[in-house]
């Protein structure tokens, strides 16, 4: 249903829906944090070149401190000839460190403009819906889903929780629902209960256009219709499951994206009159950019709602479509700006097809810092759970930092409320917890240095990350009673 | 607070509060569930005698079938002299089979009797709640407390879930609660949340009047005040988490309950007018009966109603918290039946002090046998989050097992509704995700056939638990991949 990419825009001729401010924002601000984590092999190549000299484990303590925000304990870093300091594993802890920072540093994430000005409570109750949830695969090459590929302010997500192939649970996700529900019904938020929105749950699975064979989703044997197929009887049963289990005629609506991991072009599987969507009936956004690239702004804004209109098998003024059908234009509007974005900066679709991934994030998701390849993220409350999940994770990661000696990084993350008493300490719990069974998952490499767990908390609204037991864990011991230490 | 356990009452002259009908009921189900567990060993061991003989393999398994209604795949059954039968592990799966059975027995449970007759939902709104959630200690010898311990119908017990400890979790439940409140909302079940009840949670934890030091709660060192507050502070954090996660003067009601597991009476520590409970203070059931053993039946229930206001610090006719009062004085009132026929059958308190439980449940909890030191039951979604629960079950029946050459029973199990699409497959991977974890955790007791984990799941409001992959587990394989051996 594609056509394969057409030739790069020329500069002298953006097309109509390109967004030059917004995507030169974008740029700056993946500028900033690759930066930030290519600091990090430098600053520690030259460190160990020091690690003899005396005094050094206390300053190199300090320095790591100063450039890349992470406490390490003295013992960690006191070194000497037959037994050199663990650097794999200190990248670990800097790449954390640093990740941290950049959660703090909270970033504009205002960039993605609303549709004409409107806010976002107005513009989702309008389009019908009155909570957006994204399930995007845990692949960190989606990433950057919601700010980059989607564009989608974060004020109209209300949860993004990633999973290996995007395989949510079915009744997790139904307790999620009834969460929303019970605040609309007690408290009008967002909207009260009688009006009739629904709440929508995004399904984004992924492929690769240039290696669909092996650069697609592991998950589902890199098969982008398997991928899609699998993910829609998924987002059917959530549906069902609403449905039978709630009377008076419970009600989601899902809806199914596609996204091209070498252009960041999306697919968008319009649901007919009955809502009925298919693997292979879809808008693909490559095909849109190329027929859209000379038209004028109006004219492809158009061309954008016919094709739309068509795919769901509906005339363009159908009333009973209209607010999902403005809400997939609007989703392939702000994406056709990112998919001119990546061909002007590399003159094609991304030099790197494959995986990149700094760390893992296992635990709570973490959305303020977005970006292509930055995260492979878990969403689970246990490593039981999440087994496959993490598996794919550090096999992906592993390919990655293995070769160059360095330690897969993973954060053990939890939120909490703070307004409610113990909130705190059964987050650091949780978190603890998972990180003691990520550590028991892959027992081996934690002993051999490479892989690190991190347990971390943070209270919800925050933008500190609190890293756990910093000083608890001294090189090679893998240790995860921490208490014995202090 | 409580004096010490009085005189046996004599059978001319029946305390007031007994109710020898629904006692001679409930110890005639307490025969049959004993029984059937007294079956197996003499069964086996007479099987056992005969392994050597031609087509036992065949045989044993229709006799199995025959008597336990368990199927045991014939590769199991199979022994020559230099690898005789796995008796243990055949003991394990004929308990899992016998407590299947009794299960789907579908005893009668309406033997405890409603207040003066009146139906649960008016009993239950009369007391200004609208559900109540029963979490006790995981410890087997509180797997009676609905029908034996409270004398409580089924349908006054929304939920009923058990950790070691008593310690749940509060994220969990304040989901749970968050489930029951949507339901009043959407479809005014069990009453429309217009109507001022509240959702009821009632913890209890549990001692020894006979041991103190050696008997109570294992998860809290055998100290009751220790259970008590520990208890007190979970319900404290869950009502706060409700107050502060819902706006709106959001509120539940919580209740301490202690049990004393050699005599099943019971401590009701009754709420103050402000709502507040403490571990001291509280109105003790051995003492009550008692003071009431020589008392008309009116003045019996007066007594009650006295001490239930003394205790809770305000005049008998308080209307502002009449209905906790109602309800304290109904669980003393029917509890004094339950401390009655226990002093009547054993001329005293239960003979055994300790644990004689059969098996474990994990996963979703299975009420519909109850009986003192049937089950230890933890539930759990996963073997990471109820571990410490799981260890001190393990240690437990162990200690009754492995001396007598039996493997430890577990069954972990989840219900599905049969009317989801997919919801059974689903609990079915839960299922066998759980035992594959709980395997994983106790290896070593697997390996050496000293423990075996049985997947079950079963349709919800279904008498029938369906065991998973009877025929795939061959003996001393010990393995999860079960579609091999197919």
């Amino acid at each position: 249903m594609c056509a394969r990419p057409g030739r790069t825009p020329s500069p002298d001729t953006p097309p109509p829906l390109a967004d030059a401010a917004a995507s030169a924002a974008l740029a700056r601000r993946a500028r900033e944090i690759d930066g930030a984590f290519a600091r990090i092999e430098p600053a520690l190549a030259a460190l160990a070149l020091r690690q003899f000299e005396a005094g050094f484990a206390a300053r190199a303590r300090a320095e790591l401190v100063e450039a890349f925000g992470v406490e390490v304990a003295e013992a960690e870093l006191a070194a000497d000839w037959a037994r050199p300091l663990a650097a794999g594993r200190l990248y670990a802890r800097c790449a954390i460190g640093t990740f941290a920072r950049l959660v703090a540093r909270e970033f504009d994430r205002s960039i993605a403009r609303l549709h004409e000005g409107e806010d976002a409570a107005t513009l989702i109750r309008r389009w019908g819906f009155h909570a957006i949830d994204i399930t995007p695969c845990a692949d960190g090459r989606l990433a950057g889903v919601v700010d980059y590929v989607l564009r989608v302010p974060p004020a109209v997500v209300a949860f993004r929780k990633s999973h290996a192939g995007a395989m949510f649970d079915v009744e997790q996700s139904l307790r999620h629902w009834e969460t929303v529900e019970l605040r609309r019904w007690r408290e009008g938020r967002p909207n009260p209960a009688s009006e009739p929105t629904r709440y929508l749950k995004l399904g984004v699975y992924h492929f690769s256009s240039r290696d669909p064979r092996r650069e697609g989703c592991a998950a589902h044997g890199s098969d982008d219709t398997r991928a899609a197929e699998a993910l829609l009887v998924r987002l059917r049963e959530f549906a069902q499951a609403v449905e039978v289990s709630h009377c008076c005629g419970a009600q989601v609506a899902t809806l199914l994206v596609g996204v091209d991991t070498d252009t960041d072009a999306i697919r968008v599987h319009v649901p007919d009159a009955a809502g009925r969507m298919s693997a292979t009936r879809y808008v693909c956004n490559r095909t849109l950019y190329d027929e859209t690239a000379a038209l004028a702004r109006e004219a492809a804004k158009e061309a954008i709602r016919t094709a739309v209109a068509e795919c769901a098998g509906v005339s363009a003024d159908d009333p009973a479509t209209e607010g999902m059908r403005w809400f997939c234009g609007y989703l392939l509007k702000n994406n056709l700006a990112q998919v001119d974005a990546v061909r002007r900066a590399f003159g094609g679709p991304y030099p790197d097809a494959g995986h990149t991934e700094r760390l893992i994030v296992a635990g709570d998701g973490i959305d303020d810092v977005q970006l292509r390849n930055l995260a492979f993220q878990a969403q689970t409350e246990t490593a039981e759970e999440a087994a496959f999940d993490l598996d794919v994770g550090v096999k992906i990661l592993e390919g990655l930092h293995a070769p160059r000696g360095l330690a897969i990084p993973v954060l053990a993350h939890f939120e909490y409320d703070a307004r409610m008493p113990g909130a705190q300490e059964r987050a650091a719990a949780r978190a603890r917890r998972l990180k003691a069974a990520i550590e028991a998952r892959f027992a081996d490499r934690v002993a051999a240095g490479r892989l690190l767990v991190q347990a971390a908390i943070r209270a919800a609204g925050e933008p500190r990350l609190q890293l756990l037991d910093l000083q608890a864990d001294p090189r090679g011991c893998g240790c995860t009673h921490t208490e014995s230490h202090r």
